[in-house]
């Protein structure tokens, strides 16, 4: 089915169109259409029946939720965002320019603006912006049975009806009861005898990324949501709670090849956009190595009277950035994982020291054999003990290099590998030409 | 609380070890029993009440469980492995040494010995492996009356009963239908008009990442796994799913970094098993960086005319190799979401290709500067020219090698950093020492 939707709009065969859509679920429409050009697709949106349009659209990237906006009729635009869920029109408007916001808030009805101007009015990042407001809520003074009841009638338009916050008159957060419980347990029995107070809640002001993953590690569906009070606002569910995973992931991985987040798919992002956010960290890169170019004009006479020692320089450089890529992307997951803190550097630094020196050890024997090849017994000696050194000194700042930054508040993400690599380009070089000088006596 | 559970079990104050470990939620427990050496493992479990001690052990990593169980008296070991889930059973056992597995299996009851080997059964990184085999069904011709009986009736022993498979009297799977539909519905009703046949199914033997992945994309809670006749085995549960890409993406970042995936805990690893994860990459880096000692070899006359010349090849270099990890890091990425395809690669190609020479341009303007101050006007348009090059070179191979390796079957995050950057640096002296010879007239 590679690129089918695009061969089918291009033909613009509208009935092959209608039946592809209908044959296939939701999230893979909204694939496939997010990989259309921009114009391209509002045609095939519009020929999609109303409720799957709206299905559909929810799984759209923001970004391409745009787009099909920009295509639809002023009717068509307000039902459609009128019926989308409040978590969701407030993301999408997170990213949209002013005038779009204008237009969706204006379009919508009083009681669906104040939800969404709501959720916008919580800092970027925080759960209060990706949480659901629409909450089934039960009362510890009711039985099962009543309770039961009240998912009944109000359970149509919530987002999900499998946890359930239990609350006091004042709005106040008592615990929550799943909906399992409930079904498993006798009618008549109180809610205050099965409420679990010993689930977590959080401020909707705190950061998705921690409140997520805290729904991950105690494996809950639902997460409910406070003000500074403790009064429900909404609740946190368990497909929201992967999508903020997963966007921090790429951000972590995004940042670990030093280039900032991008926050939208790869192939929406505009060719400037790309090199905007690549560019500071090579500028920054770029002029951290020029450390390296001062140590060589430092060691530029040995240069001179043994030519042959410039031969190796970027096997030595590589490599010893390849090892300490190799610890501080061990780390850094360890980190955010929460398998490592802080407290553990000497451990780590210790570990990562043992760990470079046998993979030194193992690379001199090769690297040995290929420098006598090339240019004798006495330079691949340099060159084996330099890689030793390299590689011990490489796993050992690779290692330790995330821990501190978490320690300062920088995200560790941003300090491995290409930051680790030019760190330990210039100081390899200063082993690498300090040995020689041992060995060769220069 | 950093290390609290440490200095209690140093200190051997029972009390407060066991006032800590009732305060704290069971994931919290595991996370923080994890971090103590091995043999202080077994204590404060053993403190733990019956109930909580099976929490705590199903949210430990599998090298843990095993911490424990050596720790614990036979009847002890016995009562929590047979109340463990079949799932986690199994997965521990996958990776349990020989003697181990028997003596878990031989303590079984005869049915959980049963399930328990069905699970193992399935190849390693199956979706039978992680699904769970309890499952409650119900059948087209119940009514909604009778499916929330069924749940009520067997309901307490299943993982989840929020999504409920719907199979006919073969066991042959007909689709889903929700507790939340069932409690939503009248309850005469019959299931065949409410049961939803759009939801997918996989099979048991089908990789469980591919499973979980869909799984996220359709925002399901349950996904139902079958066998090769279509029967009903069992039921992929949403926290289970969360684990496996948690995983994947773990080793993921593992080969980014050109390491083989640890499959441990990052402390729980020892030094050996560590350089094992990294050496064989390091090796075949190593190996390839021989290219660059060729490639100035063949250079030497060049380098011995000039010295200067040497001073920036980390710079270039480096450089390259950061601009490509960039590339081939956005494109991973891209791929492992499921924003880019192989069809792109045209696409994705001339992207980069455009991106790359607007960053070289960017950073020749910093490299000219450098250059000149250390070594001339000449040598600085020499270094200028070749940065523009060999980040143009660096980005449209680093975004077109995981594509390519996609296509051909490997894994696309093994062919990413380390890899792009030691191809790049080889090429980029090429790059570099022609434009020397073509400005200086070597």
């Amino acid at each position: 089915m590679e690129d089918e939707l695009r061969d089918l709009v291009e033909a613009e065969d509208l009935g092959a169109l209608r039946r592809w859509l209908d044959d296939r679920p939701p999230h893979e429409v909204a694939a496939e259409l997010g990989r259309l050009d921009q114009p391209a697709m509002a045609l095939p949106f519009r020929l999609l029946e109303k409720d799957r349009a709206l299905e559909v659209f929810e799984e759209l990237d923001p970004v391409h939720q745009q787009c099909v906006l920009d295509g639809l009729r002023d009717q068509a635009f307000r039902e459609l965002v009128e019926e989308m869920d409040p978590d969701d029109r407030a993301r999408m408007l997170a990213e949209a320019p002013a005038t779009v916001v204008r237009r969706v808030l204006a379009g919508l009805s009083p009681g669906e603006r104040r939800t969404t101007a709501a959720l916008l009015g919580y800092p970027e990042g925080s759960v209060g912006r990706v949480m659901t407001p629409e909450v089934v809520w039960v009362h510890p003074w009711q039985s099962v049975a009543e309770a039961l009841a009240t998912v009944r009638l109000r359970g149509a338009d919530a987002e999900t009806v499998y946890t359930l916050p239990v609350i006091d008159i004042g709005r106040r957060l008592l615990g929550v009861v799943s909906l399992r419980t409930l079904v498993l347990s006798d009618p008549e029995e109180r809610l205050d005898e099965l409420v679990n107070t010993e689930v977590p809640s959080v401020a909707a002001t705190d950061e998705a990324e921690g409140a997520a993953r805290l729904m991950q590690e105690a494996d809950l569906l639902g997460l409910p949501i406070v003000d500074s009070e403790q009064r429900l606002v909404g609740l946190l569910t368990v497909d929201d709670a992967i999508e903020v995973i997963e966007e921090a992931d790429t951000e972590d991985v995004e940042r670990q090849a030093a280039a900032s987040p991008l926050g939208r798919p790869y192939l929406a992002a505009g060719v400037l956009a790309l090199a905007r956010s690549r560019l500071p960290w090579l500028l920054l890169l770029i002029v951290a190595a020029t450390m390296t170019v001062n140590v060589l004009t430092f060691f530029e006479a040995s240069l001179a009277e043994v030519t042959a020692l410039a031969l190796f320089i970027p096997l030595i450089t590589g490599t010893g950035g390849n090892a300490g890529s190799q610890s501080a992307t061990s780390v850094v997951r360890a980190l955010a994982v929460g398998d490592v803190r802080f407290g553990d550097l000497p451990k780590v630094l210790w570990r990562e020291g043992r760990v470079g020196l046998v993979l030194g050890v193992a690379l001199a024997a090769i690297g040995v054999v290929v420098c006598t090849l090339f240019a004798g017994w006495r330079l691949g000696l340099v060159v084996a003990l330099s890689l030793i050194a390299v590689c011990a000194w490489a796993a050992v700042v690779g290692g330790g290099m995330p821990l501190l930054a978490k320690k300062i508040g920088v995200d560790p993400a941003v300090v491995s590998a290409p930051m680790v690599t030019t760190l330990v380009d210039a100081t390899g070089l200063i082993i690498y030409f300090l040995t020689a000088h041992a060995v060769l006596g220069l």
